[in-house]
């Protein structure tokens, strides 16, 4: 770097309680995409504030959902998007939290709120760093456009369309910041370059039209025993996919990624302890167990039912029986293909009476090179900022909008953000460390000149 | 027979209207026994009264739950055990319901309501038959003693107790007249023979503390594959048990049972159009299927259900699974037999982590030989009132509490009772035929006197 950041820094610092009470006050805005309301475009009105603060032009474009915030300033050759959204899962269950989740109070310097790490911090901490930036090192030596949305928790309903509506801006920009990013178990700063795409998917079957005696259970077809065979035959024990074919389209890890999966630290007991188990499926380990969770396609049933499920016993054959299943996406294997390969699978062994639909849109898997000029900016920041080199993750085992917005337009994405081990995105207590805040900005202030200049 | 039943005919017909009323009346009763309250001992009382009116001194016993009604009359060597029961199931869905389901309405000759044919029709009808005995051939010829509880829909939770209170009762009886009988689709009468027993289990994992991420779906435990994985290994697609060693508890049909499937006309394609499906497991027909619903262990799912099971997608991994499990029993395989040998399966594969439970004591199998004099004096009497030999049924495919009452004290049953194929016990519409109703008072006064004199 040829500037010094000694003034950004100072500056971050002396508005740190200020940067604080902006976010306090975008959290106490019960932004819930999921129940919508004039909480939405409230928090909408707040995010631009912050923009036109931070010197961009502002935007509330409608493309149908609630406004999606676009904001932009800057100039110079090289195009930065900064993705983040300002909805917020729903709080529940609330009697598990320790302060309201819309109160976004501050206790032993954690900021506990529904949303705070999931992402509010982050829609925050970038606009702070583009004030302070444009405050101590000058005008801003990059284009950045950041779009907020309102429904990352309910699917981006609407984000395909916005992206298709400002085509030509997109393809204008040159590397992403995506929305979260976080610290590891032993706060080592985490980059991540892509997400796995996902299929959601709801299993039917019909076997005869009402429940019947189980004294006929030896004869009459069970729903349940019928989805249970065919559930079978999607996975092994040991978690492995087997779904016909679908390992043609599972792209193995270059040698960079398994350069990058080498240098990960790993401390798999610590997490089986945490979660209260002893061993990964197939008993893997270390790098093989990074290899699963990043670079192969999975296949989890998120519920099932079928049938009687009361209090006692009810001696009853299920006529009906369903299974919400989602197979998460390697590169080069897109939700049309798993579908197909599904289908195809279960029609093969006469299974054409498992009826089977999406539950909503599926997303591709996004996926950016460790060597993209925006990766080794974000690289380079995070080391700049915490002094040590950060964690490389090739993919994170989730998924998210980021093809639609990014990839689709020639943009490679990073993750880098503001949380912690202890975050608590999507459940009770969601939680953010204001010194982790405040250095996310020092991070953003170092990554906009490095990705202007690399 | 040596005597004529013309007069006890002509007495039964002149009051059949009131005969009609009485069963009305006790229909318009809800002595749900899931619900309990006032309304069982209201039922009590009127079975009581008419016993009384029928001669036969009562006694309403207390062994713990809802009033047994033990009611004894006649004189003689052999003795006849009368079970039925005035409890009744639940009516929902009301919707379903064309009248009222405790309104005890005629439509065209058929009387609907809950517990009509499951089985106050065959509690007024017993004591109608005694009462019309009495009052045209004379004293009842052999020793009569009807039980009629008020638990059998909720697990007759207290009749061991009842019949182990009056074990030197039950051991001077020579013979059982079961609940419920009914005539088949072509309407043809039917003796059943015996009854399957019934183990009702509840089967749950836990794999981890809490619900995951299914971004981890390749390496953390789910709850819901887990118990897939045990139950695939307890039935074969074709219906066919597959618990370990449970065939070897498994007794095959005599030369006599095999006659006696041979002798039962089926028509399995009605039965499958009926239910809305094609064919029944493994293919079965005819005698094999038969062989399959008597002479067969079963295991059939009730219900299942784990993890996410609203509305739209939750990409979550379940931490806890569940299943309710029946296995229905044939002689020599006893609950106990059966839990031993399902636990010692899922403990040699591994699935030590699959806890079952017994959802409620279980039923023993039982079966009374067909040369019995209480079977030949049944099929005698439905042969003098119908005209055609009744259908022999080894057994039904569902349970009761029959070994309870009366294997265990040596005492061999048989049902035969007032029901039509579309009798719709346990659901909405449960109806009973007028006409059926009195020639079933007419065949118990035949078998009364046949099975004293056999």
């Amino acid at each position: 770097m040829s500037i010094s950041f000694q003034q950004f820094d100072a500056y971050v610092d002396r508005h740190a309680d200020e940067y604080v009470r902006r976010l306090q006050a975008l959290c106490r805005i019960p932004s819930i995409a999921a129940l919508g309301g004039a909480a939405m475009a409230d928090a909408a009105a707040v995010v631009a504030e912050l923009a036109t603060t931070a010197g961009l032009d502002v935007e509330l474009a409608n493309a149908g959902g609630p406004p999606v915030a676009l904001c932009q300033g800057g100039s110079g050759s090289r195009g930065l998007l900064i993705y983040n959204h300002y909805d917020v899962q729903p709080p529940d269950p609330l009697d598990e939290w320790r302060t309201p989740p819309f109160a976004a109070e501050i206790i032993d310097g954690v900021l506990y709120a529904r949303g705070v790490a999931d992402n509010k911090s982050n829609v925050v901490a970038r606009l702070a760093a583009l004030e302070a930036y444009r405050a101590t090192v000058g005008e801003l030596p990059l284009r950045v456009a950041c779009v907020f949305e309102g429904e990352e928790e309910i699917g981006s309903l609407h984000l395909a369309r916005f992206a298709a509506e400002h085509a030509d801006l997109l393809r204008s920009m040159d590397g992403c910041v995506w929305e979260a990013g976080y610290k590891d178990e032993r706060d080592r700063p985490v980059v991540i370059l892509g997400l796995k795409g996902v299929l959601s998917l709801l299993l039917t079957v019909r076997v005869m039209n009402s429940d019947a005696h189980s004294g006929y259970g030896g004869l009459y077809p069970n729903a349940a025993w019928r989805l249970i065979e065919a559930l079978s035959t999607l996975r092994s024990a040991d978690g492995r996919v087997t779904i016909d074919g679908i390992w043609d389209h599972v792209r193995p890890p270059s040698a960079a990624e398994e350069a990058a999966m080498a240098a990960i630290p790993t401390d798999d007991e610590a997490v089986q302890r945490r979660k209260g188990f002893s061993a990964y499926l197939g008993g893997l380990t270390g790098v093989d167990a990074l290899r699963r969770l990043m670079f192969e396609p999975t296949c989890t049933i998120n519920g099932i039912w079928g049938g009687y499920t009361g209090q006692g016993s009810k001696t009853v054959i299920p006529a009906q029986a369903s299974a919400k299943l989602d197979i998460r996406l390697t590169p080069d294997l897109t939700p049309t293909i798993a579908f197909d390969l599904l289908r195809a699978h279960l029609d093969r062994r006469g299974f054409t009476d498992i009826e089977v639909i999406e539950e909503e849109e599926g997303l591709m898997p996004a996926r950016t090179d460790p060597t993209a000029p925006v990766a080794l900016a974000a690289i380079a920041a995070l080391a700049d900022v915490h002094g040590i080199a950060p964690v490389v993750e090739p993919t994170s085992g989730g998924s998210g909008p980021m093809y639609q917005l990014c990839q689709a337009y020639g943009i490679p994405a990073v993750s880098i953000g503001v949380g912690w081990a202890q975050s608590n995105a999507h459940a009770p207590n969601e939680s953010m460390r204001i010194t982790d805040y405040i250095e996310g900005i020092k991070v953003i202030g170092r990554f906009i000149h490095r990705f202007a200049s690399a």
